[in-house]
């Protein structure tokens, strides 16, 4: 990827992050990353929206990335699931809560006023759900309730992002974590009860 | 109230949830709220700041009022969790997906950007959090539990409402409402083997 589009992208990802799509404008990922107005319009044609765009998936792969090899590398599912809240917390302690989850703000800012945007955040999501319900329907659980789960260990994930960012702890993510660990240990007991 | 202070609040409300803070100016507040520029400063001497800090104050309370309605009403906790869940599953589905938590993306905007409104949603959170453990306590839970059980709730309905918004589906509501009241059922089961 070109130098330039490259920090345009990483730029306006950590903007999103941390204070959304809305009160981000261009002058400030110009100025944060070092560019001119003509290679951004050079890089994305569509502007602001075009650069949206990419920022949102480049983003949602990275974060798939990360929770996939911390997922990967625990030695069964249930430590797998517990460390990555353990993660997510330990994050956002070390970040002062400014590092959570890096779509949301953009997702509920595009939700109802952007329906392209809105579709590219569907499309994150989506792929973060088929990864966990393929580790899932891999540890043994069937594929109905390996999805409902990963759509259960998702929702507990954004919202203590959001309710530890609010409160300035981790309280939420420490409860969260252990909500998840104690609600897939259950399937995978019913799944080796009935196979 | 005052007529025009009310006005004011319950338009800012509507287009902090729909759009978040960053994406409403104050033009359109006016606009919308059909009031001149010296009656916002009347009111809200502290400008767009003042008033978005009383109106997340103002949607945190109607919504927790409308959770306990729901809760309260119900005959038993379990079946008010459901209903809690049914009945955001069904607020979005009427609206598009446009009604969901009415300080969720405000909250995620002002985390890292704005500390007093940071505190603003932190204590409307906490709120909720109280509401909802005093009522698993009633129910038999012990403090530390109850307390710990109302994160998840709260972390599953925020976090199923940006899967809901960005999929327009209510899949993912419905999933967390299961797990909502499988959790609060162990917990009331294990409350009575062990009181």
């Amino acid at each position: 990827m070109n130098d330039t589009r490259n920090r345009l992208v990483n730029v306006t990802a950590v903007l999103f992050q941390r204070q959304g799509l809305a009160a981000t404008g261009i002058k400030q990922i110009l100025s944060d990353s070092n560019a001119q107005f003509s290679s951004l319009y050079h890089h994305f044609p569509g502007g602001k929206e075009q650069l949206a765009a990419e920022v949102i998936r480049a983003s949602g792969i990275r974060y798939q990335e990360l929770v996939e090899a911390v997922w990967d590398s625990a030695p069964d599912v249930l430590t797998g699931i517990t460390q990555v809240f353990e993660g997510a917390a330990e994050t956002l302690e070390a970040t002062d809560f400014a590092v959570a989850c890096p779509i949301a703000t953009v997702a509920l800012e595009v939700a109802t006023t952007n329906e392209e945007l809105r579709v590219v955040t569907a499309e994150v999501f989506s792929s973060w759900i088929s990864s966990g319900t393929d580790r899932l329907v891999a540890a043994g659980i069937d594929l109905t309730r390996a999805r409902s789960l990963t759509l259960i260990l998702v929702a507990l994930l954004e919202g203590a992002f959001i309710l530890c960012q609010a409160a300035k702890s981790t309280e939420s993510m420490i409860a969260a974590g252990s909500a998840a660990v104690a609600i897939v240990s259950d399937a995978l007991e019913s799944s080796v009860a009935d196979p």
